[in-house]
């Protein structure tokens, strides 16, 4: 327990498994780790003890951490990199010890194991829906599949009035995309050039938004209005693909549209959320449900990539 | 018909009559308004007729003139004053000759009397959300009472994911409020100080954004967020009240917050809001409808301002 | 000393008054004092102890602190409301502890006293200079009097490259504010309705940004632009003056503008400041310079209110 | 004459050439070119007709057109993307006929060879600038080599208060760029690895605006701040050099850094600009002049690229 004056002790009642741990544990990430440190960044459980001088937070609230803990609002900053699971201890535990300032009340109508799946996945997808130029309602925002970044960029993009168009290569997905919030689904196996699938379902104009978890960067900005946004959330889809990184810098100029990197968000981010989440009634997918025990299963899960929503693990 | 090289030549389906075109008609309107002008600043219509070099529309389309014609893009400024049934012919009147940069298609799924409904009230609600900070999914929005600008702004912000409360002096209507996304009503009578009503529901935090249609600012300016914004709207609620008009700049001060006045909005901003309306399948609320011969009993039942919907003219 | 885990000890080289500490003083100030509180919340130092656990400052530091120390970046808000020479003890003393969070470091080019000088005025300035949209080249802000903040406004508006106007009521400090950057300096006792002045040094179009520290709101209103912003900063002039505070909101309504009350800003704002300065190697202007042990003087000094520049306390 | 009802004929008594008219005429332009159509697109002159109808210039105004003559104001758009040179009669003739639209007054301390370099060049380069989240003062602003967009950056950068970092291959123009109001010039020989200096004279940090002129972005996303901007002007710096279009996209994400495409401005972007000239007195750095009739050998001068300031041409 570091020695920090104002913190909160939580047991974790639920985690949740993404990407990025299979990353970490793989010695793959793009960022440092501090070797021996308790991996992690998803979690969600109640506070069972405070240090001296704890405002923000009473034994028994329900709470989740921030993936930064020192980011708490305005931009992004390298005196703000601390990350739970990289250089701070994270949430693969029975207990967490976190500062106070790093915590974000779960809304009520959540519960444990839905609330384990925000701190990375749907922070991610605020992030990349709101931090630049947030969709109007009727403006065209287009997810990529079915990962946890893109069904959360659904369900908020839903939420926010926008017109969602979702692209997948399995047909089956294509009803729970609806039940979602997906206005349009587009058929990558049939459609292999999306681009213009996107470009025929806008009147040739292309989308206000792209949300990229996938590193096809050429083909969202051929999907793009002119003076658009691409997030750019990530290029790879699972722990063993190859990354995709080739981009010709032409196609960007051509585009006239923004590309930026996500990467999660701020404590101030996390609480919008939150709101969202609260006045829109609306559930994070949850997938497969393993009990703590079995984290290792949990990662293998996550690492097939076949699912739909979030691998859980939950403490008994 | 002017000298104009493209332009589009309407018969009015529709018109819409409003509280302005009341002020227009009995010399309160606080703007210049050129003498024999025909009034009216709210139709709807089909192209019957387009000038040499045409290109934007059609013969036969389904179309809504823009408020300001000169007012295409960008931020309103005194070059694009210029204001149908001001200092331009309006659209009281079976045939208009608008310019083709002035004119607007109407989203499929409207009638020509919703379309009429647009144009002046529902652009108002729209820059009133959007000028500035537009809400973000769980941001709370006030709208006062249930005036034509009040409920397009409820259907809108709650289209946008936001939280809507609503103020009214008549509880019966509560119900109709709700429907139209509406999460909370405040009664008026019950809750004279209706901003402390505001305050509990925000946990005193207040709302991000107040939109002002009745001039009550100083109300307005305790019920919004430190940083929040107030769209001012208008400080009259009939052609016979007196307007409402002193504010203690303290209570400005010290909100925090952002007060701007709002003026219908540019072409750019109807497109968007046709596209929003078009996403989420929504109609205006329409109230009475009369026929075109009887402009002036339409008028006379704007005037009570006891009814619920844009009050609507049709031509046979 | 309070049991903060990470702390600056640092002795005061130099300290401010302001308007705002007659106020506090004179039991007029609009928000809660703590009574018993040391006063005073702009200063500069040296930093004597650390506390353990410090990593942004060492001893030797020169720094300045924050008015508002928890209110690192981001928005205002309740939650971060505490202030110097408010509810936390302030900076009139030999010594001040402060959280190192809340410490800024000072420009090199730039002596304790001139430091001194930047904390609550400069940092006004700064925000109501770049808070909402700040000035392009080009762009014309208009500056009222010769106050603290308003001097700040014309060095950092110029600096910016703004094209700035100025009014007095003294023309005898003409001179002295062209040279700090004024391009325009109106005489407001030849020309009372100085609005319609603004009005014809901007082409009838007005001013992008008023900065009002005086409360005449209206004129503010009548000397923007359409859509132009005004920063209201304050509604007193002096201790003894009555708040100018009556506004017609017809005014504002005409206008087009934004107002929006401005108090202080971030550590990020302020930091953003430092680095404005240190790049113009701007000076803020200094008025009279009292030794610590006078500060009874230099706070009656400052309440006659015809110096021109920061008055300024030193410890020897 | 195209049958305009408002349109501008103006003697253009001075043009500019640059590298766009260069890959024009090579056929090797990334935008559809008609056939036959009059190439250049920088030019000012004086009015001496006006069709029936004009309201915006009279006969003997100084004037520039906008390159692209439909883009008025608001973001860009394919509805707007007809151009000077283009898919429209340009500048490089006696005579341009021009809607009145598609006109901005020449300041008035510029001549017609200084405005003649505007249009093009420095819309561009203000653009860029402004386009996104522009400058604050102190703010660091990195402008690559002494091509006719970036001397523009450099002095519009300054004008605004940036701390202006320039890369030169050829050290012995650093003393006109820092006379043009470069603090830093770093030079690309001694440096290669340009970025590292760049992070180096920012304490790590990185630049606040790269304005990339060269397609060298993964050297611009590494020289800008985390949340920082790259303008991507273009990505050649000569007709017979090959472009620069690889990218790393683990480069763009990495930086956390947003990157743009920017083609020169609308009218409302000009205008903008001739308003920071005229507060700067600021001239456009003009190189070598030849008269109309050596229009060829003109092009051939820019071809060769190691001038200094615009490539300009004089009718007599």
């Amino acid at each position: 327990m570091r020695p920090s004056c104002r913190s909160g002790s939580s047991p974790q009642r639920s985690n949740a498994v993404s990407l990025r741990d299979l990353l970490v544990l793989a010695g793959d990430y793009p960022l440092p780790i501090t070797p021996g440190i308790v991996a992690g960044c998803e979690g969600a459980g109640e506070v069972v003890a405070t240090g001296p001088g704890a405002v923000r937070v009473r034994v028994g609230d329900r709470v989740m951490p921030t993936v930064f803990p020192d980011w708490i609002d305005g931009p992004f900053g390298l005196e703000r990199a601390a990350q739970l699971g990289g250089t701070r201890n994270g949430t693969l535990a029975e207990y967490a010890v976190v500062p106070e300032e790093a915590l974000v009340p779960i809304p009520e109508h959540l519960s444990y194991e839905e609330a384990a799946a925000l701190p990375l996945t749907a922070v991610t997808a605020w992030h990349a829906l709101t931090g630049s130029r947030p969709p109007l309602p009727g403006q065209t925002v287009v997810a990529l599949g079915s990962g946890g970044v893109s069904l959360a960029v659904i369900q908020l993009a839903a939420l926010a009035g926008a017109r969602v168009i979702v692209t997948t290569s399995d047909v089956a997905k294509a009803e729970r995309l609806r039940a979602l919030g997906a206005h349009e689904v587009i058929d990558r196996r049939a459609r292999p050039r999306w681009h213009e699938a996107v470009r025929e379902l806008t009147d040739g104009r292309g989308a206000d938004l792209v949300v990229d978890v996938a590193g096809t960067l050429e083909e969202s900005l051929r999907s793009v209005a002119i003076g658009g946004d691409v997030a750019f959330v990530g290029y790879r889809t699972s722990a063993t693909a190859a990354p995709r990184t080739a981009l010709d810098a032409r196609v960007l100029f051509a585009s006239g549209a923004r590309v930026r990197g996500i990467a999660v968000g701020s404590r101030a981010q996390f609480t919008a959320l939150t709101q969202a989440l609260a006045t829109g009634r609306t559930q994070p997918v949850l997938g497969r449900v393993f009990p703590f025990t079995e984290a290792v299963a949990a990662l293998r899960h996550q690492e097939r990539g076949d699912g739909f929503g979030k691998v859980i693990l939950t403490h008994a």
